[in-house]
């Protein structure tokens, strides 16, 4: 039997095999995905992101508990947990955190963890995290938790990869106006206070009010506020015309499993808005244009440079390093030598 | 006269009208790089990263103060420096930071500061920022300081960009073992603990030796340590055995301009190690690899795209969306239909 049907029916280790293939972009990968890809689109996909400190592995462990055992009566759910540390390009740095977990979450088949390191590769990151995303999604997990590091464009590009992100803060972090960057804010749909019961998180919780409210300024009112949907460039023609997400901003203590339940049911309420006003198709088409482009641009850069000679790359590189040829003349001259 | 030749006269108002020129990539701003490109490589690029709260930019200002006043003795040398703020795709976050600085720095005619924010393109802001130096070190900057904000993949491509890197940690951030990381570490030339006079100094300071112990394990002896020369691919054929440079540990309290005068002997003596064991020319020669293909990778995305209809491009996508085809089973079919 194929890898691809083996997951289908179940393999954790036809899974787990996969999963590597697919990280790497390996051919074998790339067959395994396109076999699986008619399954994908049913999972729920969750980004977390927020500065180290804020107990975001924690808050993310807790949520995959409760979506195991939902304390509200609903079906478990099956997890998938993608922990993604852009900033060890190098080194194993995404292990740590892995271990700690397993040992919390370890023997239940119904929770998948995965971690992956940045490989250094520019784009790298963000296009091995969305196949990744998607063999999960295929493999039949309703959630897939995406857990990132830090506060930067790859965050961003990977918060991209959602439907529903949240952005951790805590106490003591979320003091100081610069901590709480409007960038950040601004792909939010959900704003998490851990550690609540730290002092200080009536500062955290004004000042990131005071954030929200500059990037959603008044005008004429609740329902005039502006949202990430006014900023879409092409909103999908039969949305109805929507109310507006404001991220709510929520308190939780993940230890002591304070506030996770009512986070979940934020998630759900987010989910749904998405469907009812047509966002979540329209965050699909705009998750999936820029996979195209990005994929794209790999593979023509591959195919052209496949047919340039190393010689002949390395009189360009030369002449810019010497200074002769500026990087854009160098580009042009690498382009007339090496014409399609 | 051009923009390229008034540049070079010293007209802050042909190179604030270039900067922007440059930035956006436009037409005109490529034709002034291309003429300027040969009186680049003089200055010496300082990248300085590290997490909101560790005072970077008023250290990034008392450095800019110490190069402008020397104490001691040495010529006041012209400085830039670019503040990028990749955590703000959408608004201008990095205007806050940027109109206290002119408070302090303003009506130097030696210091010229010019804050970037992410325009939300992948790859784009690096890209960006590595032009805007260019044209900085062109101008006759001969210190080019880059602050960036955060960890994330972005900090690691414009650290890429810079000779020295320094990261700042502070205490009460660094006392968490989460809060520096591996991947950070391995890009520090210098690491600053910044905002000295705080409590827990010394528990930063242990925390960031262990890391570094960690990074740079001890084998044979002091002279075996690893280096982040040993992990350049390709090290340059005529580099002198040379020492290893382990990246010392400076404090500084920036208000105070406690430690700044150390800590720019220190960035000297890196300079000095770079000339020395022939890193300074490996480091730009990576440095113009990456930029090259990154740009040749946009070039022939933008060609072939231009080519290719619109409707070829919607009818694919939709086929993705309604998952009829993976992300490289679409690239697949845009390459048939749009054979070069």
């Amino acid at each position: 039997m194929d890898l691809a049907q083996s997951i289908l029916q179940g393999s954790r280790l036809a899974l787990a095999r996969s999963l590597s293939l697919v990280e790497n972009d390996q051919l074998e990968g790339q067959l395994v995905l396109n076999a699986l890809f008619p399954h994908t689109g049913h999972a729920h996909l969750i980004g977390v992101t927020g500065a180290p400190g804020t107990g975001k592995s924690s808050l993310v462990n807790e949520l995959a508990r409760h979506y195991r055992q939902p304390s509200d009566g609903s079906p478990p759910r099956r997890v998938a947990i993608v922990a993604v540390d852009p900033t060890s390009p190098f080194s194993g740095g995404a292990i740590l955190g892995d271990r700690i977990r397993m040992r919390d979450l370890s023997g239940d088949p119904g929770v998948f963890i995965r971690s992956m390191a940045s490989r250094g590769a520019l784009g790298g990151l963000a296009a091995a995290t969305a196949r990744v995303v998607q063999l999960f999604d295929a493999a039949g997990y309703d959630v897939i938790l995406i857990e990132t590091v830090g506060a930067g464009q790859a965050e961003i590009d990977i918060a991209r990869l959602a439907h529903t992100t949240l952005v951790i803060e805590a106490p003591g972090l979320g003091d100081d106006i610069q901590a709480i960057k409007a960038g950040i804010l601004e792909i939010a749909d959900i704003l998490v206070i851990n550690k609540a019961d730290h002092a200080g998180v009536e500062n955290t919780e004004r000042a990131l009010r005071g954030m929200l409210e500059l990037a959603h300024p008044i005008r004429r009112g609740l329902a005039n506020h502006h949202s990430r949907m006014e900023e879409a460039p092409t909103p999908a023609a039969d949305a109805p015309n929507s109310p507006i997400w404001i991220p709510p901003i929520r308190r939780t203590v993940a230890p002591e499993n304070k506030g996770v339940q009512e986070l979940a049911a934020e998630i759900a309420r987010h989910r749904q808005h998405l469907v009812e006003t047509g966002e979540l198709a329209e965050r699909n088409r705009q998750r999936f244009s820029a996979e195209l482009q990005l994929l794209l641009q790999e593979t023509l850069l591959q195919r052209w440079l496949s047919k340039l000679s190393a010689h002949a790359y390395q009189t360009v590189l030369n002449d810019l390093l010497d200074r002769r040829l500026s990087p854009r003349q160098a580009v042009e001259r690498l382009l007339e030598a090496n014409q399609p």
